[in-house]
């Protein structure tokens, strides 16, 4: 939780542009590699130094640059010298606290993306930062965990399914995006079924661990949201197609995307309305409970202890005490005991206690 | 619940555009019908080929297609063909968890809008996503459910009630549309008397079912809020007559359409008040009928706790107790007891606990 | 309450503009009075047919026409073709669970307001839909029950008081405008001194009733908020000033109309504010008193149970109990208990419980 | 409170512009004073009839005019009359129930402003209805109550203290609303000391009556934000400097004064913050101590209530218990019901209940 | 809490721009420092006269005038002359209550910020206003508290470190900005942490000073929302990039630090969230251990009430009991009461109380 903002602490009193990694670390070797293809073909290779990078630039084909791993902080900053991007931005790819955002920087644009692997940790959501750096004919995006995130986009290059070959950059780093986005539904779908079976459970017994996991999701709701929103932000501004490096035929594929972010950002509203309901349904439930609970005391008391009172009182030992000579005093006390009892479970069914 | 994005999981890793079908079946057969007209002629058939689509664009009469069952996917993506209709329309078509929405391809418009058949089934509400586009002479609309929802209109058409025969191809998805949102009334109606009777049985008596139907209708409120809304939005920027397709006497009626909707959600919005209101009053005669309980429980018990522990005094068996010798010892005893209870409750009724 | 949206469900699968009164009926026979003035003379007729409508459009003087009663179609849909009225308008006018709304349809504007006649009755508001047509010199006024709203205005063209007389149409229908928003002054008046009155009897004792006032109140302020945000809405869009038939002069006043509304939504909001205050008021004053009843049984209980249980281990029947024996055990025991008592009495008092 | 709308009921009926006071009468006589100033010089005098007025529109000097009381309707009238003010601005000052706002009439600004002399007070807010006209090269302010409020601003004129003496019109009106708004900061700062005192006392002792303040408190925070809003949106609305009544260089005093109130706003939504977050610790701390009170009942009541069981079955007065006639029956009892407190001891301790 | 306005409060009555020191006092001496530098040199002076500074206004350095300490006022006065600053702008820097702003003066731009030192305080947070003017060639900062603030700016200009020394005034003014917004980090950072553990602390053992707690961290969020929105606000408009005084290379810089201020906002609102959610948590486990507390007082007594009333009756002293007498009675009795416990028992198994 205190990790919202965590990275940012360790920089402070550093100028502003300095470098730095502040996340985790998930692998064990940063590397990079390379993914150059146009309608024809697609090369893909790992690059081990970064001076020939340039070349890309001038290539008329699409290259896509991947750098998985951050922690190498001067293979970033190489290849921010290589791409002329501004220091900021890779301050920005090393922080992985930051929030979704587009940037606009003119030669380039500039995206952070937040992508969830799965919902079945505990508490901790297991996000992981992606940035996106879409040039004229280039796309780079750095990621801190391994390779699988993008695999279904790699494929689709390498067998040239559908429309990816015959367009350009903008439309792969729309690939990018909209799979990270996809990502979200079938984690969201998850959560989804942890809620439904919560439910079922609550009707049929509501225990305290009830209690603790709908708190549990409401949690990851929040962080959800935390990430969602921004997101759905990011992609809206993408979507109006501002930018000359987005083509108009992508433009209609990145609403398209924008279009399951507020699908999503409207499901994910849905489930925190629906766990609120959750929690009110506990609550009252467990005050149900008490009550019945309370009316037994009540009953059970109420009938009892005038019933033990006379029982007292004919337990005292005074000299003169003329009904307790009386041969039918014993069984007459009883009869009253048991005219009272009845009297008050009467009383009790009129007032729709019983 | 679940259900709100389970359509979305199952592409996860299909290139965008790739044509699934993700909702229920709920007809044996999809077919298509064609219903062609203008001011003097109505003709209705059932086409089995998509070959002869093309000659409809091109004829001046308004033709209405309506395909009816979207798991035969093959058809709808000929007919997006025939249209030249976009992959990412086709995609929203068959992916029945959208929310509503309009869309401006230019050479047509694409609708989607949810309809709800009755509010009398359990929890899961009982809705179908119909799909309409209007092209300049032409409206294509898709339905998950049978033929039954847009036979008023069909019957217009027929029997040239009204203006529709008049009027052009953007008058007809109107006519689809207002009869989409007429429905709603006739369901909110039903809720609303729901509610009405649930206000007259919580009068009456609470009991613990009344807590469980506030919370169902309560989630019904949650779905339905999650389809008027945006309905309400897709209205309104129809309403505004900003596409060429759409002539200015359609506008007026698309305005008052939207107005229908706005009415929806006020109403809607009136419920869920209505319903928290109800909420607090059931919440609060339980807290009430609790307190009472607890009231009988103490009077009860204060009255005679004291009495119990003077006959307990009385009934010990110490050998020099003076007062069990006294001839009227037993006779002030039960004096001081009546004594003390009348105290008691002359107390109670001081402080209005009688 | 279900009346909300009742008037709809009944037009379902009719086509739009078919003319169908949807509300109750007030009066035995509707009927259409004139009222045609200028600054010189005034003039006010009843009018049994419609035919001689038409000269009041060309004639240079201010008409009124007033139909009271809206069950009469056939004389509405006349009205409506002698004045060239959009057949939605005559629906929206004979349907009357509208919001309040102003439509503009260049040759006239549109109005739907709604009116509140007293606040005394019981749960159900009794509000009268009034529907406005304000031509270039008409004003034509629906209403659906009696006369006596407008009464007042009637009054001062009659008599030439202010500048009634001296002006057009535009501010024949502002007075109109005017009336029924000063009517909201004196109803919210009265539920402020309801308020006023039930706040005072809520210090006094509150009772179980107090609550079920507070739910009407808060249900009335409900009602009231879903009448007058449209109205405020609407006076604010017409106070604009942005139609030509409104002139310069009359939109001060307008917007000292606006003002009103305006001033009108403030004291309800401030009113709801009010009566949430004193929901919680009652709930913590309630569950105070619960709190007290049971601070009493505690300390009753915590007092005489020990006491109790040492009578009764002296009421034991052993034989070997050299207690009972001694002279001195019965006051003892007796002195014992007096402690006991005042040293529970002196802890309730430390922990400030007495 | 039912003060807030109730000068509009008495105008019912009555054509617009109609003057009646409304408000209370706080002074016996109303009277007018003038204020006669320039750079040079600066004149002070009582007018006893309005027809002098006339003079003061012409001259170069800046006139203040002070109205003070407001039930003379036939002074202000005459004034109207004199500096041709709209009817319905005339209205409004005389209707002392307004909501602070600002209309621009073009040859003159009207403001509206809302004055609070002290927050000592019982429950109704001490309030005055301030309005102001803003000429060309004069001021009229009418007041409701006595001299005192703007005595600074007519020593700062008198003593040629400050920028006053050398500015134009604007800056007076300038002057005078800043005298209003700092009052609100005496106000705000008396509150915010009793909701000091309040939070101390709450943590010493929670009381019933410490409920009943935090309600009276918030009761006021409602008053002002009534007040302070419409306040806030006024001096929004003048400091854009849109008039041409309003110099350039008053512009900033205004934007300063905006900004005041913004920081009032401010600190009122705070305090209301600070009174809910105060009402959760009181309604927590009550609840606590009810909660302390029913384990001392419990742990009172399992210790003994087992153990007056056992006292009560060898109180029993059967033939045959072989128990009673024991040497060791006696003190063996005694041993076990020690042992069995002991045993309940623990067993509260392992719970944490002690 | 009242220091909210008490600045205010002092100066009523005074004309606007009357300068009067209204916070307290931090440092025994007030001084101002000069740090005089371009890209080739860097050179820092205390000054201990007003009179030199005028010769920096002209030369083409970047001049950083540090004014430490607020209280004397003479000597804000005659830089306020020096540098031609409005009266207002050296008003608001003297009142140390002002939420953080920028207003635009052409010549020069102003700011207000907040700082906070540290979050480990209590109630009372520990802030610090930093007024900031940046002309053309000059920065001229005020400062409450002592000199540790900047010194990270301050090394590095000396140092030459980063782009500063290359940069122009308002490259100086992002720096101390940007300082001030790490700042928050590091504190934001440390209260996360104590949520963190108060959230640990309130599994395992839910205490009445977690309350206690969670309440200061509550009220403390409140104080850091106040100063954090404004801040928000001000970093939007200024990285806007209006003013001329802005170069467009650092509104690349001012857009970042925005960025982190949008970060700060969404942690915060964030912690408020879990902060709420905790509350909830604690205040149903409160409720939870409450009703185990009252199932066992009613399990005990239901259990025991009746047995006791057995013993009771049985302790009656009628001569005629005829059970007395058998010799198997007390046995019998003995079995009757544990059959009634047992079924006592299995009830409570059966209604899930055990």
């Amino acid at each position: 939780m205190s990790r919202l903002i965590r990275g940012m602490v360790k920089k402070f009193g550093l100028p502003p542009g300095a470098l730095l990694h502040t996340g985790k670390t998930y692998i064990d070797i940063p590397h990079m590699r390379i993914l150059e293809y146009n309608a024809d073909d697609a090369v893909e290779k790992t690059l081990h130094s970064t001076e020939d990078l340039g070349t890309f630039i001038s290539s008329p084909t699409v290259t896509w640059i991947r750098v998985i791993g951050l922690h190498n902080v001067e293979l970033i900053e190489k290849i921010g010298q290589c791409f002329a991007i501004h220091p900021l931005v890779l301050e920005d790819i090393l922080n992985t606290n930051h929030r979704s955002k587009m940037e606009d920087y003119g030669e380039y644009l500039f995206f952070i993306l937040k992508s969830f692997n799965n919902a079945d940790d505990a508490d901790e959501m297991d996000s992981e930062q992606v940035s996106i750096i879409l040039g004229k004919n280039y796309v780079i995006s750095f990621q801190e965990k391994g390779d699988e995130l993008f695999a279904p986009v790699r494929e689709r290059i390498n067998s040239a399914k559908g429309r990816i070959r015959k367009s350009g950059a903008d439309y792969l780093a729309y690939a990018l995006m909209d799979t990270i986005v996809d990502k979200y539904f079938v984690i969201l779908e998850d959560v989804g079924e942890k809620i439904e079976d919560l439910e079922d459970s609550l009707v049929i017994q509501p225990g305290q661990n009830a209690l603790q996991e709908i708190h549990v999701l409401k949690r990851k709701m929040l962080h959800f949201r935390k990430a969602l929103w921004p997101l759905r932000e990011t992609m809206n501004s993408l979507s109006r197609g501002e930018s000359a490096l987005v083509q108009e035929g992508t433009v209609l594929y990145l609403r398209d995307t924008y279009d399951h972010t507020v699908q999503l950002v409207d499901a994910l509203e849905t489930y925190r309305d629906i766990l609120s309901g959750m929690l009110d349904i506990y609550l009252s439930s467990v005050s149900n409970r008490m009550n019945q609970i309370m009316k037994v005391l009540t009953i059970i008391s109420t009938i009892f202890i005038p019933l033990t009172f006379i029982a007292g009182v004919y337990g005292m030992n005074f000299k003169n005490m003329p009904e307790l000579d009386f041969a039918w005093g014993y069984p007459a006390v009883l009869l009253i005991m048991v005219v009272i009892s009845l009297a008050m479970i009467r009383l009790f069914q009129t007032r729709k206690w019983l």
